[in-house]
């Protein structure tokens, strides 16, 4: 399944051939990993951003994790990750929500981001607790999760119980020491991929503000994080200063790094130990968090 | 109990009135912090180091946490961090062993560090499996536990199947930024009580040495670490950027950083959530690595 961008009013430029390439194979490969048999799901509205309700056997439904997926801002889509979101609601024991958020560059910041905060905001109306609530994304999407957490910290709006982020992409000018040190061992990612990606995101915006680029924010008040990220990425160094700078400003935070794996690891629960391993991990680090 | 260093050659120095108040110190209250009363002890010697035998109840002893203690490389016993080894080890179901090395300023670098490494070959000559030995240590003792390493690896031999350092300090240039912006913060450790105490180990070698300051050497092919630290540390970025440096090395690292903690808050079983949290969570992560 892709999701088409014809019902959405069209603020930005037109994909260009890299981004509907990259979306395509998103739609015939990327994106439909296997998902574990015993994984359910449905589609639903949240405040009328659609989205995939996750579940799988056993869970609890009165806690969420609202899952952001990733695709470097411009691609990928909700269903791409239930088997991510699954897997890690799984391990918390609760369900898990896969928000279809619209893409750059038809939609640029800030339009990903309002739509995950629209979806966070329709849980709560929905009579969901803030503290059975986890935010989780992977790459572009945990990103979001922490833009998204930073937008709530400066509204003095209620804050979810904690936030895992999977190789999250937090500095859109891409300044890292990895973007160089780790660009022969990244068998994924580039700063040439990433750069046109990042344009389309920011639409004019400065690559470093804080509200997108969150290894430059501020992080005081936000809630427990869990970060992963593999060693052979050009983002690790975006994982690492996004776990310094939430030490810094007195945020709990555990970042593991798995040695020689590469972005996207953790995807599928199908998949080999280190996945396993880190999806396990996140579960259990959100179901201490929200069993507090 | 405090150690004695009349039967030890003096290579260094005679210790400043500061180091002897701070080994009071030690002997009169941080070394003496309550044990949980199902762990059990007895004095041994590894070939011909001083170290304390650590048990608690069903652990196998066919593995070992050789455990070194923390005090600025001045100060501190082995029985002094009885309690913490002895509640990572329960974790981790296997026995202890506390290392009683020798200390600056009579005994310099690298006497500390050769007494450790003595330590641990002669579990290895005692019949060990070196896949069952974990090491592990605090602050000073972590640096100790991390130059270990760096050793072991330079000089080609086995190395152990995984490590945690609680608080280390890696860096005896004292560079880390966490030095000033943590300064107010940690009400255990500052720039002034530190400096004497790297100098006085030092004895005239480089505080950038990466066989001492492990903040800047290259952590290729190093086991598993575990990273423990409180937000309010001056020493916040010597763990951050172990953390840092063994990604980049392709090492498994998990970083967890505790909020609001101070330098030492993960001692003794007895204490709070954080620290109970902290010494569950390094014993869980050796029983991973050594089980595997």
């Amino acid at each position: 399944m892709t999701i088409t961008f014809d019902d959405r009013d069209i603020a930005g430029h037109a994909p260009s051939a890299a981004v509907l390439d990259l979306r395509k194979r998103y739609a015939d490969d990327i994106g439909v990993r296997p998902v574990a048999a015993d994984v359910t799901t449905a589609d639903m509205l949240l405040d009328g951003i659609p989205a995939i309700d996750v579940r799988t056997p056993g869970v609890r439904d009165d806690g969420v994790l609202l899952w952001v997926h990733g695709g470097a801002y411009v691609a990928g889509f909700a269903r791409a990750a239930v088997g991510l979101a699954g897997g890690i609601a799984r391990g918390a024991r609760i369900r898990a929500a896969s928000v279809e958020y619209r893409l750059a560059p038809e939609h640029p910041f800030p339009a990903p981001l309002d739509d995950v905060l629209t979806a966070y905001r329709a849980l709560l109306h929905e009579g969901v607790p803030v503290d059975r609530i986890a935010f989780g994304g992977e790459s572009a999407g945990g990103g979001l999760v922490l833009s998204a957490l930073v937008a709530l910290r400066d509204a003095g709006e209620p804050l979810p119980a904690a936030a895992v982020v999977l190789s999250p992409w937090t500095d859109l000018s891409l300044s890292g020491g990895s973007i160089a040190t780790k660009a022969s061992a990244d068998p994924v990612l580039s700063e040439a991929a990433l750069r046109p990606d990042a344009l389309d995101y920011l639409a004019g915006c400065d690559a470093r503000d804080p509200r997108i680029s969150t290894a430059f924010a501020d992080l005081t008040g936000l809630p427990p994080l869990a970060v992963h990220v593999g060693s052979h990425e050009v983002l690790l160094d975006d994982a690492v200063r996004l776990a310094a700078r939430a030490a810094e400003a007195d945020v709990q935070v555990e970042l593991t790094v798995y040695p020689r794996e590469h972005h996207g690891f953790e995807h599928g629960e199908m998949a080999d130990a280190s996945s396993r391993g880190s999806l396990h991990a996140a579960g259990e680090f959100l179901r201490r968090q929200l069993d507090r």
